[in-house]
């Protein structure tokens, strides 16, 4: 019972959250979903199997090229990752003498920005103390919740993937990252 | 209007702590990484293999011994881990009568200073509620970001290896794990 | 009685795979340690750091293009995962259609290629029912022990890393390891 | 209920088979417990805590370092672990160039010989398929019942500890073990 209350809370927690933060926010990476239409995953009719996209591995190899021509000329050393539609490891590049805790945070940026179709850092701002989200880094194997994750999408805005960038302070991490994502059509 | 606010003060105190970060960063061990050639995995051509730097074993047990005697010196028990550069496991050793919770805390400290190149007090000061790396220690496997890890590194300043200790006060077990650095050349 | 006679076949068992194990061990990637003085991690005098040789992210990307390139010449869909020296991923890429439960295990074979620096399919003939490495798999968090990992050596026979391969039958996945690790000078 | 019966069968099965073993086994290491009164943890009277005896830092050390001498002597790099008489890592050293595969190994072997006050390889003998203690290695989070890991005892036959050893064959493995063993008194 306890349990179940823990979860209904924290679904309304959420739904409010994202309200607000929707209200709040103007980027256009916010918490507001798109028009569903737009989406991956949608069925024209009942009955039918979804029609969803997915990144390719030329995609994901032209997005951990971006974020290393990127980072090189940052003159930063980072590791990078690239989930698919699923959230699972597509591609995955460590610069030379990258840090070697990077490539597990990483690959959670990644996964963590295609969990909730949103950068790393904006579910970052929810799971401070106090605040709706408090916590949610160790749901699903471990989460990270600050910058350097972010959804790829395609030019229909259809969410394919992600990249996660770790390696240097979360500002540039965040900038290699947006690199790669942009390089992705 | 109040989950509004708090949003917002997030947001804020996001921004502060970065600027606050930017300031206060100017220690050889920050973030920002150090100048490439000082370390280690540089290549000189490509298509060759990185040619690196590692602690041997006679140093880990330097490492180990300046580390017990500084214990004995301060009148403390600690447990004390030394991994290599590639962050695994080197020497270990637990003083007699040392807490055993900190059998593991000690490894993955000498683990989150190699990982990162920086003693694990630095990572936990950016892992604070607001900070840029809150939450940080679900990566990994487990870090621990209080003080008690740093890198080993030689004179040249190439990170070959980290010591992490545990079994008394942080500022203990980094003053502790200081002088087991300290005594690696 | 049938309990007894069981106990005696087990060491009967026992002794013959052993006998037989130490007959057909003598390939150059047995159990038997080769050189020391071709491995990496050797150090010329006491007191000082190891000097050792590390697989560059070009290399690391030299391995895995031939790696694809070999699988499509042989029409499978493969994960391909690459470690350095410190048995940490530096490159990997899952071609399109590739199955999702390879992304693990072709990070397990890099992993157990390095860590024993031999092909994954050698520890699998030890550790078969009643030969001498039984079980290891459970150790080290997860080892995959049939083929499809090989170590990857430079000229000089250092081993610096290690490839894995996973996506087809373990033939398969062997040889386009093979012809990763091949491209690696 | 199943898993009720299964706990109650595995309890028989194991009760079984020592016995068998005890009548089949005729090496001082055999499973059939020694005399009550010569084992660590006895207690003399009701209500009163129960004495033991335990390994201290400089028997770990001498067992690491007569293991350490030993394996030069054999011409092999080993990971060598010391556990107490709680099954906790005590001391660890790996040789320079030892697999990296064998720090878990070691750990496990070490802990492995202590959990069940005998060798590894005669747990082994008992979990091969068909056998009563058939995939015990799961348990534990993780054992290793092939050979090379041994008790640690005093003179009076108490077991205080268990080293583990692993980089070589296995009856490399259990010869630097026994060295390390015998070095304590």
């Amino acid at each position: 019972m306890l349990r179940q209350r823990l979860v209904i809370c924290s679904v309304v927690a959420l739904v409010v959250s994202a309200l607000v933060y929707a209200l709040n926010v103007s980027t256009p990476t916010a918490v507001a979903q798109p028009d569903p239409g737009s989406r991956a995953g949608s069925s024209a009719q009942p009955g039918t199997a979804l029609s969803s996209q997915d990144i390719s591995l030329e995609q994901a190899r032209a997005a951990v090229d971006a974020a290393v021509a990127k980072s090189r000329e940052m003159n930063v050393k980072m590791n990078i990752a690239v989930v698919d539609a699923g959230g699972n490891l597509k591609g995955f590049a460590r610069m030379d003498g990258a840090w070697l805790g990077s490539i597990d945070i990483a690959q959670k940026k990644a996964k963590t920005a295609r969990y909730f179709d949103m950068p790393t850092g904006e579910v970052g701002k929810l799971s401070q103390p106090g605040k709706p989200l408090y916590m949610i880094e160790v749901s699903n194997q471990g989460l990270i919740t600050f910058p350097g994750g972010v959804p790829i999408r395609t030019q229909g805005d259809v969410v394919i993937g992600a990249i996660g960038v770790s390696g240097s302070t979360v500002e540039n991490d965040d900038a290699v990252a947006r690199a790669g994502a942009g390089a992705v059509k």
